[in-house]
Formats: C-alpha cells, structure tokens, sequence
C-alpha cells in the first residue's frame, strides 16, 4: 500500500507539472497556475470518485494531495524562470502517471463489483480526464480528441481491458494491476516514439445537420 | 417499461451519432468521436443522477447504454465514408429523443417528490445539458444558447410544465408523460418547420461590467 | 439564520444578474440568459455540496433560489432596454455575494469536519466556480485565471484562512465568519481600487512539452 501511496502522490505531482505548465504557456496569474495544477492532478480521479460514489473523495479525505500539487505547481513556476523544463523527462512521468491513475480507477470500480466494461472506462477517465479540464479551462479543444497526438486514451483502455482479462482468467489482482500498469506505459512511449495515432473521422465542411 | 427501455435506448443512439458527427465536423480521432458520442447522449442523464442523487447511475446500473453509444458512433463513422449522413431524419430522431428524456428525467425527479419546478428543470437538464457538454468540449459555445436556433430547451420546458400541470389535475402519470412527449416533440418540430425563435439579449458593444 | 437566508438570495441574485449581463454581452437568447445566470448563481455551491457529498443540494431542497434567479435575469434583461447597467453598484454588490459565498462554503465544509486545508478550498469553491462555468460556458477563458483582473479568489482565500485561524484561536463562528466576510470584502474591494494584481507565469512562446 505503502509504495501505491507514494505513486499516487507522484503522480498528482507531475499531472500539477503538467497543469502549470499548461497555465505558464496561457499566460495565466499565480491563481491560474494553482486551479489548473488541482484541476489536471485530480479532475480524473474526482469524477471517477462522484461517477462511482466513493466518499469521501480521495483528496477530501487525504488533503496531502493538495499540499503535493501546489507545491508541484510553485516548483515549476520558480524552475521556469531559470531553466527550460525537462519536457522529455516530463513526458516519461506523465506515462507512468497515466498507467497508475488508470489501474487506481479500475480498482476503484472493481471494489463496487462494476461490470468488466465500466471498469475500463472508470480507468480511463480517472487517467484522462483531468487533462480534458485542464484544457477546456484553457480554452482550447482537448488534446485528447486531436489526431496529431500520440495514443493516451487508447493506452489507458488497453491497459484497463488487459487487467480485466488477466482477473477474469483467475490472475491475482496485484499482478494484473502491475502488467496492466506496464502496457499503458509501454503503449503510450511506443506511441510517442514511433508516431502512433488513431485514425481521423473527417467530415465534409460543407455538412451542417447539427444535434 | 420494455417499450420505454427500448425508446431510451434509441434516444442514447440518436445522441450518440449526433456527438460522432460533431467530432466528425471538429476532424477528431476516433477517441475523441468516442467521447463526443458518449458525453453527448449520457452527459444530461448523467447530471440528473449526480443532482438527484440517484444511484448507481443508469449507465454504470446498466452498462449496454454504453454498448450502444459506442456502436452507433462507429456505425456513424463508417456510413459517413459512403453517404451523407440522413440529416432530416436525425433531425427528427433528435426530437423524439430530446421528448423521451425530458420525460425520463421529469420522472427521476419526481419519484424524489422533489418541487415542481425542480422537476421541470431536471427535465430541461436531461434533455438538453448533453449537447452543451459536447459543444464545449468541442471548442464551441453552445448551440442551445444562439438566438439562430430553433427552439429546444424550450420545447423541453413546455413538455416538462405540461407535464407537472396535468399530474396536479389528476391525470395519470403514464398518460400525463405520453401528452408531454407529444408537446416536447411538437414544439421542437413546429420550430424548425417555421423557424420559431427567442428573443436576443443584446447588449451594447462598449458595456463591460464584469462578474 | 433569517439574515442569512436573505443575504444568501441577495447573492444569488447578484450572481444571477453578472451572468445575464455575459449573455447579453454574447448575444445569447432567453435560454442562454436563464441558463448563465443560474449556472453563474448556483454553479459554486452546486459544485461544493456534490463534492462534500451535502445532501439535498441547496437549491434542490429550497427551489426559491431559483425563482429568484429567473426574476433577477429577466429584469436585467427588461433593465438594459432603458438603461446602463450601474456596473459600480455591482460591483460592490459582487464583491458581497463573493464574502458570503466564502463563508457559507467554509461552513458547509466544517460542518463535515474537514481538514483546515478542505475547508478553505470550498469557501473558494463556492466563491469562484460559478464564474469559471459562466466563462467556459460563454467560450471564454475564465476571467478568473487572468493576470488583468483584480484579486478574486485570492480574496476569497485570505477570508476562509482567517476564519479557519480565528476558530482555531477559540473565537465563535459566528464572529469569525463576519470577520472573514469582511477580509474577503476588503481585500476584493481594496484590489479594485488600487489595481492589485497577482504575478503571471509566463512562459516562452517557444515551449511545447504537452500534458
């Protein structure tokens, strides 16, 4: 528990690096820079927790998380004023962020004795769900949905959907948990590092039916 | 209740090529159509359940709306490749939708004895807050509130108060939400027919008061 | 208890009619009117009783508040046919709604028996989301964020901080709720006054790690 605990709280921190970074480049004040460092590190995790209704919400519970994001936050505003982030390190963080939120999600469905396909889907909004925020809060499309990204979602449903197979096949559940954990990060890396991406729904402009 | 599962979900279908479309016109991928399908025909469901606190959510109690959405979001994306899509008739399975979920959530409201008016607006919400979910997610502000639509909150106020008025006259609640339906679904088409509109709010160029 | 009710409409009602004014500023119609004003008005607290899990939600089991609300919005909008908006007034009449708001927040948090840290955050919660929900829903970047505006959550903050302390120091609730209010006020108002602005974090044009 121990180790996950620390996890966890490293991954709220690199998603508040993300989320700063995110105010930084929208030029926000240190206000902005606070809401969208909680927003990104526990926008996923929150709905996951009203979604399932798991009470109290974990950083109700647990204000650490709190103190770790803003801390987080105020390290990158401080760090960017003399050095360039480490965007190649930062994006290895956010991979491990995003395959531990996810099988923290799937877990939290799975206690509840959810069906197999909601617990891949509580998965993988609690890993991508607080960047749609960020963005939206940003003001701009989500990442998420835009072609010219690697694989993100995707990696949190494959990873969710490996866990569950493994379980249903009688695979305890802190393995499959841990080689869930391992196909997110490997498919997101691989998806960066070679270019992997969905493909495009493209419709004509002139379409306008609309609703 | 087999006819009005079935009628809801139809409703979550229709919803569902609605989102895919407007990811399709926003040239997403096809995570992003997924989403947009999915927030777009649970999203206002989903909010009622969360305000009524109605648990587990429909979706999570019964995971083949999620099935549904899904398929009728890549039947979307393939029948785009070879055809335009049926806009006339998804303007009308729109309104057939938007009339069984302002009944639906009517219901779930009421089932609480919850006020009139709250029931009225639960309505409103489960009919109508899912567009606006997928608009904003889309980057877009949404449709429901540019005077160049035809009504559609509208429509599902009228249904939803139509409603509410003819249960405190005694008429049976069955009879009461088929009656409603009907208002929902006749406003909304009489609006598009003859491009019954609301009045704007306008407000000099120069005003800026803010908060 | 009665004054309290009566602020808590006089804030809403602000609320609702800084949320009409947006939607004429875009030109929404009358749905677009209603619907910012009551997710301006009743978004923060709708927001803080979910998240603390407060239930019914406010306005759910008092249905005045949105009465008040909708008769609020309409005569802004009957209002602005004759005249300019008194923006100073409204100013000030906001920067109540803001204290009130905080304090109502903070003690629906310590009723809970939250953490100091939880406690704060949902003064500002309840304080601030209605607005950022109004912005995003308007398409705007929520004002919020921006280094241009005076300070608002940070108001917000130094009021359920000092209240926090006070009771921490033995004084009554009830007094250290006036006087958080009053810190919240004098903060807001002072920071209008004298153009009070926090830091930005600005970071080059040139940066791209993303999420």
């Amino acid at each position: 528990m121990s180790i996950f605990y620390f996890i966890g709280l490293l991954g709220v921190a690199v998603s508040a690096v993300s989320g700063a970074l995110s105010a930084g480049r929208k030029q926000f004040d240190l206000i902005g820079v606070a809401v969208l460092a909680l927003v990104t590190a526990i926008g996923g995790g929150t709905l996951r927790d009203i979604l399932v209704d798991r009470r109290p919400i974990f950083w109700i519970a647990d204000p650490t998380y709190i103190w770790v994001i803003l801390a987080a936050a105020f390290a990158t505003v401080l760090y960017a004023r003399f050095r360039d982030p480490p965007w190649q390190m930062l994006l290895v963080a956010d991979a491990l962020m995003l395959s531990f939120f996810t099988i923290s999600g799937v877990w939290a469905a799975e206690e509840r004795d959810h069906h197999a396909l909601i617990v891949v889907t509580m998965g993988t909004i609690t890993g991508s769900a607080g960047g749609v925020i960020r963005d939206v809060l940003s003001g701009e499309v989500p990442l998420l949905f835009k072609p010219a990204e690697p694989l993100y979602a995707t990696a949190s449903i494959a990873g969710g959907t490996m866990y569950v197979g493994l379980v249903k096949l009688g695979v305890a559940a802190s393995l499959a948990g841990g080689i869930g954990m391992g196909v997110v990060l490997a498919i997101r890396i691989a998806s960066i590092r070679w270019g992997w991406k969905l493909p495009v729904f493209r419709l004509g402009a002139g379409s306008d039916g609309r609703r």
